[in-house]
């Protein structure tokens, strides 16, 4: 079954972002920050615990080290010190869920970094590197290459997670149509769930770039920042409830 | 056998500090930085590399999140904040340290951090929850109070390691003297060999405030800040060895 | 005429603080976060053009270089290193404000440095120094020792603007009742304007500790975290227009 | 005359990094790191007395806010982002020179935001804007491209400093030869001043691909990361004073 996964945990000391006393009571699989991009042992400690206490299955949401660009900003690092960087965010998360009591199942990378494994073969396999070494499966963008890229994990060791995007119009690469472009996010929830259903029957799906593409997806990723955002997330777990 | 202990990893991003490559062959257990005071994850893993290398015992080494105060300035925070911050930093040498081969043996505080275990209470039930939860021992300044804190650990189920220093006077409390103190620190080697040898063999040594303590300890600190600490280091080690 | 300040520019990256659009409007005079505790370059920026748009008086608001404890937290530093600090956090202020056709004109501690101002003899002077060398006055708590502040900081070649507080109960010694005693937080709009009435006439104000103190202020801090905060800021505005 | 520039206050916290106190007295104009890929205030004011010491001219040294990567890695940001990060970092240090009696005469953009001025017509002109309102001269490299920098610099109200190198060899576009190229980087001491010596006399230079270049700088950078470096940078000045 497709499940639900979103990212939580983004908050930062003294600032708040997103609702994760709404959101995590819906995901399947939580994405927690590490403390790179956004968070702090606090805020990682008190997203373990909404966890552990609605169920989800937890996991490492690592960025680049930049707070002030929210890990948006591709910082260019060789390839040993990505895997040292995600593997030392993924092990602050593992020590502090198991002192909740949890562990961590999975991790996917975030913002540009997520971005960046599906633009350099360098980025992507020492993400792949990791999988392997931390034995978690990384979560990455359903695209039309999918089927490579389990070739490619499997030869590394690596385990993979394949998401799609309910709410983003794709371009026939697979790739998500750039926010840039007019109509690359839907906002409608019909419209939202009519391409949830799409996907999670692997059908063709129209392209923005007039297009098809087939995506098959282990889980679908919503958000939380707005209460309109979770209103699609709890109808969008309700069709695939409905689907099982 | 009283083992020797040392700080190390602490160099960070174009910076280096201190002479691992020469300090770490003469050292049974290694003290690394965990990036909150200093390090990062490239530093880290050369660390580890380098403890694996020479055998030597791998300890976290956690400090307060301060890297311009370089961890030496008391930064006042919640019991339950600095568990979360001194498990997130050995959760993430674990990480590091299982992807070289290696393992995190124990945790020794740093700086202001250690300093403020043996002042606060608070702090000391911290590190003593984080040495339960971990599993790990948490080495920390053998005083006229070590008996009390074996009882308290011990119910607190941590494990403890005591630390001695060869080159610093000693109040009757068993704290060391304050380096603001004429006198506090011994730089002569003969004299630092001496005292070496006094705590070694748990004999009373004579104190700053003329009185005497007498301290058992597990290990023995030593420093890399530059050849003639790590000469002295070289003649402590032989010493040890001579003893056993 | 007693003037109305308020903290604003406490965004950071990407995480939101404050309603500023709606506080600033409100303000006479607005203390403006300078990238230490919260803040980033963009957002003094854009918390500038506010204050220009509308009018307000600028004053930057240095703190403890601390973001994940937002400047809460007392970090132990040398006279020197303070002077250092808030000079430089100034003079980023004064850069920003010089290229969007403003000035600075005063500047106001943050959080735990705010309160250490009143604790420590050094910290106090290190802040008289700052005000002597940039030529701004610096806005301090009026409290029963205000007269020996001033004189204290004529010595120096400081000046002072003196701030109370319409929503906070105080002690006899003119300090703040602290938070954690109940009572401490006035939350009715009725009563905040009474005692900020008290104030702007200088008269006597009943304290917690059931004494009394007379507070004479250049200026009532206000907060903006919330519309009822900013509804009470505006009474409190209103109310300073008709004692004109 | 040409003059001589260096790179200064690159230490940060505990951390030392170059010798300042052997390369400023070579100098002509200091370069000085603000804090945001290196320095501290207490570093950046025992930096400012040192050039006020030997009377070396002060110019700010700002960096991407990086301080791991040392400034070196590029990070993307919009242009009025590197405009309010660059005058940030140029107020900061001139209130911290005005504190210590001296003045900020130029800005030279440090490590990949000096090369990205090169590369990207957007970062140009931000530091061109940053030029235009500060009032500073912006340090960049003298290319074959001067001329048109210069009347593109004119049009924004900019100045110029133009720079060279004399241990580095060029391409005939005027860009330095990448340090992965062999032969880019020039040892011997009698090669650097010879080549110092054509860059002085704006003489032609072969180029390490063959070519020739003619570059007229204002001034050459020279480096203090060792002793050898020292000496090239005395022989340097001698050669200078010589020519003068």
């Amino acid at each position: 079954m497709v499940k639900l996964n979103g990212d939580v945990g983004e908050s930062f000391g003294p600032w708040q972002m997103g609702q994760d006393e709404l959101l995590i009571p819906v995901l399947d699989m939580a994405n927690i920050a590490c403390g790179f991009h956004a968070s702090d042992p606090d805020v990682m400690v008190r997203t373990i615990d909404l966890c552990l206490q609605y169920e989800v299955t937890i996991g490492a949401h690592p960025g680049y080290a930049d707070k002030e660009g929210f890990g948006r900003r591709s910082i260019p690092m060789a390839r040993d010190a990505l895997i040292h960087s995600v593997l030392y965010q993924i092990g602050a998360l593992q020590s502090l869920a198991g002192y909740r009591g949890g562990t961590v199942s999975y991790f996917k990378p975030h913002g540009a970094l997520y971005n960046d494994m599906l633009v350099s073969q360098e980025v992507l396999s020492a993400m792949f590197t990791v999988s392997a070494v931390s034995g978690l499966p990384v979560m990455m963008l359903a695209t039309a290459d999918a089927e490579q890229h389990l070739e490619h994990a499997n030869k590394m060791g690596a385990s993979l997670l394949f998401e799609a995007f309910a709410d983003r119009r794709y371009l026939s690469s697979g790739l998500l149509a750039p926010r840039s472009l007019s109509g690359s996010v839907l906002h409608e929830e019909h419209t939202i769930l009519s391409q949830a259903k799409t996907i999670i029957k692997s059908q063709p799906l129209k392209t923005l770039d007039e297009g098809e593409v087939q995506l098959t997806a282990d889980t679908l990723c919503v958000h939380g920042d707005n209460l309109a955002s979770i209103s699609v997330a709890k109808a969008i777990k309700a069709l695939l409830q409905n689907e099982e």
